[in-house]
């Protein structure tokens, strides 16, 4: 078995954002010369998401407005009078909302892999997703197989 | 490592349909002659999900009402108009709730394997979960292992 | 390519529950003396959920608080009506609701290895998320790599 990891790094700019890494993460499936297999992408963090969708940008208008019907920026959170509370929210965040969003979403997604390429359809994108933007961002990428 | 991959063809018949593929997959597991190992299964596609739970019909019902609460069918849809003014919905469907539904239950599921047999207690079932039936689907079964 | 597995098994005391099995998972990467690869948590059961994030408590609180408004306790359930009229509900449970907010949740999640450690973020956490107890539970973990 071969096994190749990467990260990618970048920095989220809106409050919420779904960031296509579609071809970052192919990037690494070709860097890790394995064929076949799978490959796992992974958000190292607790307000951001990882999904696979259609990248139309109305559509990703609704999946922003599907999970703030879920989970309400404007709501009460007891993590936010926590944090609140205990003086560490120094960046003024309330992010209970954003936490609630990324536990529904779930923190990653695998594909397989086909000679080298992911398996996705023509209208398959894999994205990050930020629940509380702005901030730099790790997703880690796994390749296994042979 | 040993690693082989099948895809499950099949037509759903409804908008919504749980298709338990429970079966299937455990006869790809056996063709693959991995003892120990992951089977993980994914769905090609935009507006299917892919579960594990138990097939109990009226529960199965329950679920459909759950994902139709989250997302109503009727509700309206930015992807839809978009759809419209593109002109590309030529099949008439509006789809934006199917979407949102898959993008909740995710695309994908894995299961350790113990000595070729799936580690599904008595009544997990896997499904390819059916948002926007019905059509031809593909769902990817792989397994790894030793 | 290296596998290993062990199973935790543990009783759950409340009804709705967040079960940190952070420790317990890194001993068996431990254990398994692989270095590279993937750990899979899974849990062999249909109303119980596997997921990632914060362990402070206040948030786990608006974690219950979520999963409850999507899915309330007392709303009525095709489930348990099925269950109570084949009397297999021996013991009084009516669980529709764990199961659709096991549903949502997901029975599993994997976190990839670097250098025999899991790579979460200081504030990751792995979850076993019990929505029906109390229950004798068994979560399965593997690790494969090399």
């Amino acid at each position: 078995m071969k096994y190749y990891r990467e990260t990618i790094a970048f920095r989220t700019s809106a409050q919420t954002e779904f960031v296509d890494i579609t071809n970052r993460v192919q990037e690494i499936v070709d860097a890790s010369g394995i064929r076949k297999g799978r490959v796992c992408v992974y958000a190292q963090h607790t307000t951001m998401g990882v999904c696979i969708n259609h990248n139309e940008p109305m559509l990703l208008q609704d999946f922003m407005n599907l999970m703030e019907r879920i989970a309400p920026t404007d709501a009460q959170y007891a993590h936010d009078l926590f944090e609140l509370k205990k003086g560490r929210k120094t960046d003024g965040r309330s992010n209970g909302n954003a936490h609630c969003k990324a536990l529904l979403m779930g923190t990653q997604a695998a594909v397989p892999l086909d000679n080298g390429h992911m398996m996705l359809s023509d209208i398959q994108s894999i994205f990050a997703v930020e629940f509380d933007g702005s901030r730099d961002r790790d997703v880690i990428v796994s390749v296994s197989g042979i």
